[in-house]
């Protein structure tokens, strides 16, 4: 049976949990406190150097780290991922663009703001411009969902996934996102799809 | 002919004229200076609206963005991209991980000690912690380098193409590589594959 080591608080991880309900794999969770540096021990660096959650546990032993590329092995060959080359690399243009310029804006502001009671004097400085850089990437989406229901394709897979799990939390970084109805739409969407659960599910 | 939107002192533009070159596919360049902006103009936003190079242009007018979904998608059957479904995700794995955890420190440091000439306030309260996750980073691919040649499947693959990108030009960002032996190896590896090109290179 497949091992997620999972934070119950992380985008990155839910990304995983939803995956795996939509495709009805059962897996072993196992938590880690982040915010109690559970990643960071001696034992955990043996499953991944990086020090990081979601790390998941294959049959074999193998762990794979990095939310969107176990997305990828877990969906190879399902509908959740595209058979077409183009929408292929269009799925892995929309994750890098997630863990390049969404993620490290929307996610980290969230972080600071919703899990930390008090930031540090680089952080303080920092959060305006993460604000902007969230909200950039936010105007990124929304004029692609302005022409597209889903992400890639005209469907629901892998890059809607991958977006999803922090834009539905954007709020609690302190983002509105009432200027965005067509994002507001999609994340409607998202959530109307079979087997969807939410960010508090366990397996 | 596909036509490259690319920067030359970019080493994720850098990634993609390695691999064509190594590909032997030919392409049409055309230079753009992110320094004066020219990937914030109306018209480049047409072709990608997250302003950023390397943007490629499909034969069929397509534009795709992100460096690492740009490799991925002109790697696809060839002995660049694994075809075992694990080294695949593993692949993905290391590619992500220079995305978040190694480009945004590493190549960011570069980008403000080699490219401009002043640094705002919060750059300089932030150069300390990019230089401390920059080296974290090279610590994680020093720790995998000490016991594999490559980054995947003990061959030189897409993986490598990507880590290689900003690693080896690490030392333009003020980072010092003489305790990384096993990196300082592979980079040396990675230099003398057939049809290497260095980062001046132009189709």
């Amino acid at each position: 049976m497949l091992t997620l080591y999972d934070f119950m608080g992380s985008g990155n991880g839910y990304k995983v949990r939803l995956l795996l309900a939509q495709l009805g794999v059962p897996y072993r969770l196992v938590e880690c406190d982040i915010l109690k540096g559970e990643t960071r021990t001696p034992e955990f660096l043996k499953k991944n150097a990086n020090g990081r959650i979601p790390t998941l546990q294959l049959e074999n032993g193998t762990h794979l780290a990095e939310s969107d590329a176990i997305l990828w092995y877990l969906a190879e060959g399902t509908p959740f991922a595209p058979a077409d080359r183009l929408q292929r690399a269009q799925t892995l243009q929309w994750m890098f663009f997630e863990q390049y310029s969404h993620e490290p804006n929307i996610a980290v502001a969230r972080f600071w703001r919703h899990f930390l009671t008090k930031l540090s004097p680089l952080q303080e400085l920092d959060l305006p411009e993460r604000m902007a850089k969230g909200y950039a990437a936010l105007g990124v989406m929304e004029q692609h969902l302005a022409r597209h229901p889903f992400f890639v394709g005209e469907r629901y897979g892998l890059a809607d996934i991958a977006l999803y799990g922090y834009t539905h939390v954007a709020g609690e970084g302190g983002f509105n996102l009432d200027a965005y109805p067509h994002t507001n739409a999609w994340l409607a969407r998202v959530a109307s799809q079979p087997g969807h659960v939410t960010m508090d599910h366990k397996s």
